[in-house]
Order: C-alpha cells, then structure tokens, then sequence
C-alpha cells in the first residue's frame, strides 16, 4: 500500500537525477520543498523551464549562452588571439573566477576516451582548429584535467596545432596551503622535477 | 562582468532551496542539468509544479495528500483506536516502512519552542485532542525525536491526554548493529537503566 500520494512519489524519483541526490535525500527534499517552500519551488521549477528553453550553447566556445554568443565571446575587451582550452563548463568558471585570464575559452565537454567511443569530432576539436586559424591565435593553453584522460586529449591537441603557435599547459606542482606530508609521490616528482630557481638581486 | 547567462545564474541562485545544497553543488546541478540531462529535468521541474498544485496534508493527521484525505486514514483497515504522533513527514514514512504500525498517524510538522514561538496550536495539539476524543483511541504512541525539544513536546501532550488512555514511547536503547564502544554515554545509561530480564523456559 503505497503512503504516500503517487505524484509525490514521481517528484522523488525525478529529484534523483539531480547529481549527489539518492533517494533518501530526494524524499526529504520533496518533503522540505512541499511542506516549507511551496512559492519558492514553484519559482525554482518555473525558472529551470525558462533555463531549459532559453539556454544554448555559444556557437564560438560552446560555454552557455543566451541567443548566438555568450557574453566572453561577445566581449571587445578579451584578448581574442588567446585561447584556453577547458574539459567542462565548471572549469571554465573556475579559471574565469581567479581575474587572471583575459582571453577566450573553448569548451571540449568530455575528453577523449576511445572506450566510451568519444573521438575528436565529439569535443568538437576540429571547430576548435577552425578557431584558433580565424583569430590567428598566438597561443593555445590547454587546461585540461592531470588525468590520463585529460593529458591524452592535451596531447592529441597538440599535435593538430601548427608548431608556430604556442601552447602552454598549467603549471603542476604542490597546490597552495597544503603540507608536504600530505602530498602523493606524483606531486611531488612533478614538484621537485620541475622546480624553480629563485629570483635574487 | 558576468561570465553565465543571467537566467542561468538565477537558476543557481534558486537551486540553493533545496536542503544540503550550497551555491558550488547548485553551479554544478545546473551545468549537469542543461548540458545532460534537458529532457529530464523539464520533466521534474513539471512535476514540481504539478505536486505544488495538487497535494495538501490530510484533513485528519496531516499527512501529504492529495484530495480530503491521506491513503492511510482512507484505509478501513488500519486500526483508527491507536494513533502514532510524530514530529515531520519522514518519521511517518520511516515507521510506516518498518511494516509493524496498522495505527493512524498524527504529523506535528515541528516541536514545541518557546524561543521560536512554535506553542501547541502551531502544532495542532488541540486537533490531535480532537481526533483522540473522536475515535475513542486507547493507545497513543508519542514518536517524538529524543532530543530537548522532542521530549518536551511528549511531556506536553501527555498531560493533556486523559490518564485512562494507555500512552507509550518509543523504547530508547542500543541501536541494532552498533559496538557498544561507540555509544554515547547517554544511550548506554538509557539501555543499562531499561535492561529486560531474558525470558527463560
């Protein structure tokens, strides 16, 4: 005999498709929602069907955008001859929160992965080509993730890009704030082997 | 400068509602959400709104509902002589799993706080009064939480409920499963002072 009013019951199954929600935490949402939030939810519901509808990808660097470009692309004030090259839209958001960088981005969505059948023309890899060709770009940083995965892809890139421009990976090494103690080996190799000499005048 | 669409950002904003979700989880349901998963996610947020419109709590316990009435109270079957109180709608579904109550319910929806102002009419004790009087009931379970609030809550309707009416609490004590050794202080006291002699034959 089912307690609960069946709709009920289909909101939380739906909530589980929300990413780190399993069905205990899907039902006390849609008991907190229905119980304490009514107007809210019903905001939140409504603005995720504009969301749905409205939100495209950006026909330049696929980050999300509304209409044709999104608003880095759309900028007269980034510098269009730098590209940073990104797996997700989170890292985009990421680096795009450090203030540092002032070029465009380009969004692969993935990495390659043979095994799930994910190729070059899946992440788009060609249109990036035909971009960094149009805006005559002078260098290429490929952020992508220091997994295997990540470093395939950054190598593939690579080798498609003409040896006249340059490309940059982000530096690796011990992350700020952390203690060495804490560190695995690979970090640390990487730490040590790439270490800098320090500026003295 | 704003790097994500305004809607989308509002999105974030109001996905923060939900309970356990801080505005890093929300950025990344959204970004999952548009990129992965569009058609689904149009399907929960409809169904939100559906559940929104539709469902109430029962005229009788309080339960969510949809129509006068819960499944529960509309079950001639269940036993309405013997009523459970409990503080929020998941207790009642916890109980109502362990397959072991053919009571009725009565959801408090909170507990007693002076501090929040939540007195016994926030609660609807007089209605609970109300359904113990109607029904004739010769056992109220007081389900309450073991916390402060929770057992104040019991002890306050308990003195409201005729001593010729059987009133019982949930047995405190080891939890099933645990090792004695992670038990706090309390709850060993708890199951030390309530030891139950062995039944021997």
């Amino acid at each position: 005999m089912e307690v609960l009013p069946k709709s009920l019951t289909e909101l939380i199954e739906k909530l589980t498709i929300l990413p780190g929600v399993g069905p205990k935490s899907a039902k006390r949402m849609a008991v907190y929602l229905l119980q304490k939030k009514k107007e809210q939810a019903k905001e939140l519901a409504l603005k995720m069907i504009s969301c749905i509808d409205d939100i495209s990808h950006c026909k330049n660097c696929r980050n999300f955008c509304q209409g044709d470009l999104c608003t880095i692309c759309n900028n007269p004030q980034r510098n269009n001859r730098c590209i940073c090259v990104v797996e997700s839209l989170p890292d985009l958001l990421s680096i795009e929160q450090t203030g540092t960088f002032n070029g465009l981005y380009f969004v692969l969505m993935g990495c390659l992965s043979p095994i799930d059948r994910i190729g070059p023309s899946d992440l788009a890899i060609p249109k990036l080509m035909g971009n960094i060709h149009k805006n005559d770009v002078n260098e290429v940083i490929l952020a992508t993730n220091p997994t295997i995965e990540g470093e395939a892809t950054a190598h593939y890139i690579i080798s498609q890009i003409s040896p006249s421009i340059k490309v940059t990976r982000l530096a690796s090494g011990i992350p700020m704030g952390t203690e060495l103690t804490y560190l695995n080996d690979n970090t640390l190799y990487q730490a040590l082997t790439e270490r800098k000499e320090v500026e003295r005048n």
